[in-house]
């Protein structure tokens, strides 16, 4: 049994690393922080959490946190790296769901977010949470950085097709659809019901912060001396709650490849990705609550186009259930423990 | 280690059992059945379930039936009571989720579902599968006919009240609405998403079949020589998936009670039932996946009138949740093994 | 041709008036009005205008809108008040939207809204805008306070009940239902589509402010020496945009009073209710983008209860529409000018 | 007044012309068949049309239609084949919403339609109804065939680009995502609310009837010498009603060119063609209801990338909108006559 703490635990990331968590069999939820709703049971504010959890909001408390074996965080941009270095010298191995150590080029990471980075120096030491390339180096990280939701879904898609050089780097389109509670809980008139339900559009069309978070890992599982892994990544806003699909496309450099035995053999091993029958299209309510990813490939019209779907749910694959699987390895427990929820479906 | 079979697969209460069952520790589904589905794979049907459950469906065959210490009945009004009568004979312990032996009046249950019923000697030996209210019948109950889902709701909401004699029985009513599944999965143009989202509508407000159900359940909690009670029932249809909430209505014979404390005196020992706190609205959301019922009760402008507002997922709570509630009480099992999730929210 | 003023133009009750007004054949919009959004096109909000609007929104000031024929207020309550005695003076028709001049009674209105009438000199002449009731009166009104969403729908339903003492007034209850849109255009973490979408809940159960109006309207509309209406008001929040659906229960009086020829009698006339055949369930989709209310009646079992169920959209004939029905009354155009809409189905 | 009719008037194809029609100033409905619902009054089926029509539908009659000026059909394909000649040679002016007359290739049509055309004579005096490319054509014809609803979308988001030969033609992309209406009012399992809300999927991914006919649309618009259009179509199903979505890929073969200018000039004198401000992102909401089409283009990071956005309401731009556009072109009426609806937001 080890005790955990989540630093901002009032968004949705949140709350569904509760909703995993108080069912984990070897993990005590020790400390949970928020600001702004100290001393309010957690209960009081997720209804859904009556009778599971007996805690309440503290502010956020180095010492506190330091007791703990483990602390997430589940904080805007920003806040992860102000706190890290105080956690890190104290030994506290910590789970980052936010984006401040996804990527390791500070110039990058500067100019898509906007504001200095404020701890530089911790960076090179983070590892990149997706289980499906980087399980060895979790095992014993100390700092995990989780990746976007976006970038899970679209990198799990492409990863066989890079690692084996099978297509044109240089021209990747990632065309991805993402539930409303990517957007977090956040009082904003363009996230009402009354605004985004019963509707869709995309957006971010000339440039989203995933974008270079995807690209890194892309362009780190292709082979030495292959094109750079290039990506026209169009996002959009769907009327639901959860959900992310993606819609990958690609040049066929290689026609002779079995597509779809190259993407079961690649993922046998995995415990949360799975590849569909042939002919099969994945939907997003087979993983909804789930840490599933499940992805097809196609070959339309026999033609030099690759197809790929990707779907994950953004909460848990795409955030929470990611990071708890991430834990799951840095501590040695199985590691679905805690993540055998079936799809809530229908 | 118990081997259950499930007569019915393929419906939503059908997924939604084998959603809780696959993850229950004390129970193994052995035997699925469905005519149309033969030789199918559960996993190809509901994708949720690929990586969980490794069954196919099969034709319903007494004999397969007979070999599981319980069955479950998900099938559709007059199945199950045809087959009753060799499965009890045979000594298996039965779980009917259908209307088939729910009504002791055999002539309202005919006239109600229009049919003549195939079984009607076995109707006194079953137990009505509510457990706040006859948990210790079906603990040693060979046939458990499981609650509808507005019963269930509209029950454990005026339970309190009727108990105790606190309300004009003879005129209660119960303003309950459905999310699309309760209508189940049907080829019916009525239920396609084009017609049943962005809207609502009262239906059957001439008359449902639960309202017998129902106020059989209500006049059985009155205390001897009680008015009996006597239910307007007008259920409605919600743009979604999941979730039954009932607003339900009475005059108060009695404006001195503390309803606040009734109610939770009343299920404070009930694993699934969670009284809100005082001026709380319950949300179907936070019941969403999982076996709570959640109940507030209110006295507006401080009239006669008492408001219980009752919530609960009509698949769980409502259909498949309770029956694997009343399994664990039958079997000496944990009242809540494999029914332990949090709510899905957001 | 006029030229009419919209006082708040950025709200959802502002941006359905221009949709119904942009086509109106005898209604020019001259001004439209917003503090925040001042100089922004109208079309750049609301881009379902683009090509039908050409105006700009432009601080609210006096001059501009009395030399309007008539002037809208689409804003909060409170607003409409502290303006109208400048615009009355100077002989602008104002039609207002807001709770601001609905109830007669001052002390009430200061009670449910928690603040100091600004201009109860006012209020005695404010006619109510309900076409049905008061046709003759808004004709010749300079000042129209347009009903509640909640209170139109309510009140079409009991109006012939009432009207004709068939029910007993002392209790009657309204179980009603409204899209998201009736909260308004917000920004407020409980409207997120994550937080409303894909749930019900009931709200307000304690006291809602369109109580005391429904039951003022109620009242009026009783014949000398009825026993005084009082009314059980509980609404619900739907997951969806637009629609109110009132399901009303009353108790009979008298048994033998044809109900569906007493609905359809007290209605022959009016283009904007329909009551639909005996036996109908009215959804909201059959209203939704008109200004209809459609209505059905039921005496279940052939008890005392009388359920009524009444439609309307909330944004068209339970506030912009019913308002354009009232312009049109004030100014002798056709009642349906501008209004000639289908509701979009599917 | 010209006095039309349309075959097969229940589904929502038919419901959305009648929807249209009742308020066009020049037509009369004088007939509309269904086989099904013969005797049945269109407002009984269709309780929005309540107040609107008095006609009931009759079984298909060649007399009553050839006495009409226009028929419409809205027919699965196959239907309108049969019935072709026989209207065609009495004179009657046909407008064809099926697939039957789309693609000029019989060969073609019949494979991806899987059944032997039953009129193929008639293909060649076709229009394709796409206003915005043959509306001098569409003037004179007697037989007009409406684009289908991705096509349209598809097509105004290309043409621009193909027209001056901007792009590699032989690596296009449309991801293109539709309302669950597209699939119409059809009792299937997979259609249901409970199966495609709170959902997202691709589809067809191995190919749509679309395809050809988009591929058609776009060869034709290239100048003579460019390489032919070759496109990879992926449809989506979006758990809402009404709205296509396309998000259009090409590379560009002429970064010089201003893309804005481009699209702005192209469209500017077409009444349903909305090119949005440089960096907007069309919502499927701004065309709720309406005819209108709006787009935009974006050049993501400055890449050969060009990214269209294309939005129109499937079943007016994409169905009915369209073929009313057709019917007031053919009979010399102003082409927004019946079609000046603003759309519905929010």
């Amino acid at each position: 049994m080890i005790r955990v703490g989540i630093v901002g635990g009032t968004g949705y990331t949140g709350v569904e690393l509760l909703r995993l968590l108080v069912n984990h069999p070897q993990v005590e939820v020790a400390v949970i922080t928020s600001r702004a709703e100290e001393g309010v049971a957690v209960a009081d504010l997720y209804p859904s959490l009556r009778g599971h959890l007996d805690l309440a909001f503290s502010v956020p408390d180095v010492d506190a946190l330091a007791a703990c074996d483990a602390v997430f965080f589940a904080t805007p941009h920003g806040v992860a790296q102000a706190m890290m270095p105080s956690l890190i010298e104290r030994g506290v191995r910590v789970i980052d769901l936010s984006a401040d150590f996804r990527i390791q080029d500070i110039a990058v990471w500067e100019k898509w977010y906007a504001q200095a980075h404020a701890c530089p120096e911790l960076v090179p030491q983070a590892v990149y949470g997706l289980p499906e390339v980087y399980r060895e180096q979790i095992k014993t990280a100390q700092l995990v950085a989780c990746p976007g939701c976006y970038p899970t879904a679209t990198q799990l898609g492409f990863l066989p097709l890079l690692e084996n050089n099978l297509v044109d780097a240089s021209d990747l389109i990632a065309n991805a659809a993402s539930g409303a509670s990517g957007a977090g809980r956040q009082a904003k008139v363009d996230n009402l019901l009354t605004e985004v339900s019963d509707s869709f559009k995309a957006y971010a069309c000339g440039g989203h912060r995933h974008l270079p978070e995807i690209e890194q890992g892309l362009r780190a599982a292709q082979p030495a001396g292959a094109t750079e892994a290039k990506l026209t990544f169009v996002p959009h806003l769907l009327p639901m709650i959860r959900g992310i699909h993606a819609t990958l496309y690609a040049n066929l450099t290689d026609k002779s490849v079995d597509l779809q035995a190259l993407f079961e053999e690649r993922y046998a091993n995995e415990p949360f990705v799975d590849v569909l029958p042939a002919g099969s299209h994945p939907q997003t309510r087979t993983v909804k609550s789930s840490n599933m990813c499940r992805l097809s490939v196609f070959n339309p019209q026999d033609s030099d186009k690759v197809v790929v779907l990707s779907v994950i749910d953004n909460l848990t694959k795409g955030a929470s259930g990611q990071a708890v699987q991430n834990l799951n390895i840095m501590f040695g427990f199985e590691e679905t423990a805690g993540l055998d929820q079936v799809a809530l479906l229908p």
